[in-house]
């Protein structure tokens, strides 16, 4: 009987089947236009910000399944290097912490001049999406299966900046 | 004696006349349409964040003058509510603190249901942009100028604020 | 007596409470980007009509609350200055009469050179809303409370150019 | 003294060359996306206001050659019926009064039901441009030849509205 | 015998009622702006493809009436001419043959320097539109009616070029 | 002597240094929204093809440095699958020929449904890029470096299909 139990435990387990991060990782590139940069030329930080947040919005989607995704916040994140019309912007995202309904994603942007080929690292932001029902309440998604070293230690650093967050929000 | 004193107030006249944050706050009011938000009806967080550094840069342009404004950072960003098509977003941004040529903007948002006029404050942003000549390079801002409690006390703290912002660079 | 004064303000609270212009007025503030102008650099007419339409729109959606609001008409709108890429649009709107399901919004439209922070008058609109239900039929909205002598003045002004408009529609 | 006349006649040719209304007329059809219209499925005005515009802009382009041409007015416009997603828009414009750098283009609107090919009348406009040289004063273009009976009417027709708008701007 | 006859006259009028090519036929105009072209000016040939799909879609779904559409396949498009901003691309589309549920819109495409009014054939397209109903499967649209002998050339050549495609296809 | 030849060697060597492949290669993912689709939902081809053609293009530009590239023609192209809102686009590209200015690119468009992860391969395009210089004509591009067995059968075959389109070209 607790055998059978346990298997039923087993297959509500097959629910909460976890995911790696290269299940739901995402990769996209996306030239300037003068529609993205203001009348000198530079491209807006809020159309980087826009990109940054569709794409993580993408991982997070991809993690979860069928729930909705929404976004509950982004990090400190800093513009190292200016953007420019004709550029190529390469952003990659990758899921690297799950707490219940809380997923972390690190995006990476990448400028990439396109005359010569020379990229320079443009910022690295971490989002946190939240997975939502149809009441727009908070939903379990897969936990994150981690086995490489790299990913591992993504995991604990996630774990360590979700943290902050949260203590940060109890103080404000 | 008077005529160099008369001379340096001159010169510190024409180069350094401060600003007030009132001649240079904005607010704006954005309907939130289909085209801002997922197919569940969530408007999408970049959407938001676009719109945060666009009145960023505007301010900060206000402050700034003749030169080119560059996003260089944008704080940790909570969405504390979530927004829906068909919500108005209003968005108020003002100055807070300025470093030779970096100036701090706090943004708001509110989110408002058209439905009822009921508003609800969907996130605080602290945007920093530089201002730059026509080579990039950093250049002087008008000071601020800050004359009353209100605008003092942002002030200390804005400045707090780009101490940590410098620090956590250094690490970085 | 008392039973008839009942339902007399019971009528006039559920069906007609009124709304002062203060509650619904709303400014934005749009960076003017190459998108929107032709290749020499003047913003176009329409994209300002555009910004025009929806501050209105937004304007009346406010005042009337669970109402639809559809454009009924436009009056004569001149361009007085030209707008240019980087320059920022200033559109302010507030509600000056309302006639049952109509309401008319003035809009005004300025012009900033955010080189040097100067303000030109672009434009001034008269745009007329009607209220709507679920079945495009006009519905009722909140009559306008008028209290200072502009909004009492604009009020009179607004009723004036409402009959002229049916006048014209009438001789269509 | 031949030679000369023949210098000035070839000159008011080159410069003075009328164009016939068919030469610069233009009709587009657009389909009605929901980013054009509002949560309820209503088209904003604001969206048929900056299609007018722009074929407007276009007619005026094609009748002025070379010169810039820019929004100098539009008329009062009436929104005659509803438009709704997915609908599409047939604007079509032509060119009816030309004084000196001032052109009046009418552009009438119809929205089809795709479903069944049915057309209603939406709006007609009257806008006018004005051509303008590099430094943005006014530019004489083209006069207008109007042959057959229709052209004389509307041409006699453009210049009582636009005798009309110059009052109304004396006034203003 | 008659009534029969009746009978099939009345089902085949009811189900299968033709149209003529000019019933759907279409013509648009837009203005190419800096964000259709890439930063040396060139219009992407994405945005070209773009509006000859939206328009052939269009001419389909008149000819379907109540049927959704979705495009099938686009034959090899070339592009011959290049387009600037500031062109005007004029893009007129013609139903050529109809299978079934299948549709044949021919769509060509012009670019007009508005400086000159100097026109060239930018390039042809043909596209094959399906009508599907709300389940996603094929329906039946009405057969086209062709009456010159323009209309019949095309309808003969449409049907080599679909019986080519579905060659192709098999062989795929 | 010898030391001329080595010159030569080196000119041709800095003109004509060839690259592989997997230097210009590129992958986009886009969330399709209500914006990108006809009411019923569906995904217009238009917009694929709009995605295809910048990929494309980035490709090209990637594998040509310094010259502004061109969209020559797109081969036959058909949609295979139904794209929906909420679908992710994932559309990939590689260069798969090159004749002195002229660049073939295949580009391959799954679309994936976010709710359950699974993808279906929607679309694949032959898009021909042209290398043109600062006058528009077309300037030599580096040769192609095939490595692998799989880059040197595409080779062939795209020479095949670059033939065959040189040959149409020629007939039309």
């Amino acid at each position: 009987m607790i055998i059978i139990w346990d298997l039923i435990v087993l297959t509500v387990g097959s629910e909460d089947t976890g995911k790696r991060p290269e299940e739901s990782e995402a990769e996209m590139i996306v030239m300037m236009l003068p529609s993205d940069a203001n009348p000198k030329g530079n491209v807006f930080g809020g159309v980087i910000l826009k990109h940054v947040d569709l794409i993580a919005g993408l991982v997070a989607k991809r993690h979860s399944g069928r729930a909705n995704v929404v976004t509950a916040s982004i990090d400190r994140m800093v513009f190292l290097k200016p953007v420019f019309i004709g550029n190529a912007l390469i952003i990659s995202a990758r899921i690297t912490y799950v707490r219940r309904s809380s997923m972390e994603i690190e995006v990476n942007v990448e400028a990439e001049d396109l005359d010569d080929n020379s990229k320079v690292h443009a910022a690295t932001a971490f989002v946190t999406m939240v997975a939502v029902d149809k009441y727009g309440k908070p939903t379990k998604v897969p936990h994150l299966i981690t086995e490489d070293e790299n990913d591992k230690k993504r995991y604990i650093e996630g774990e360590l900046r979700m943290n902050s967050r949260l203590k940060d929000a109890g103080k404000a």
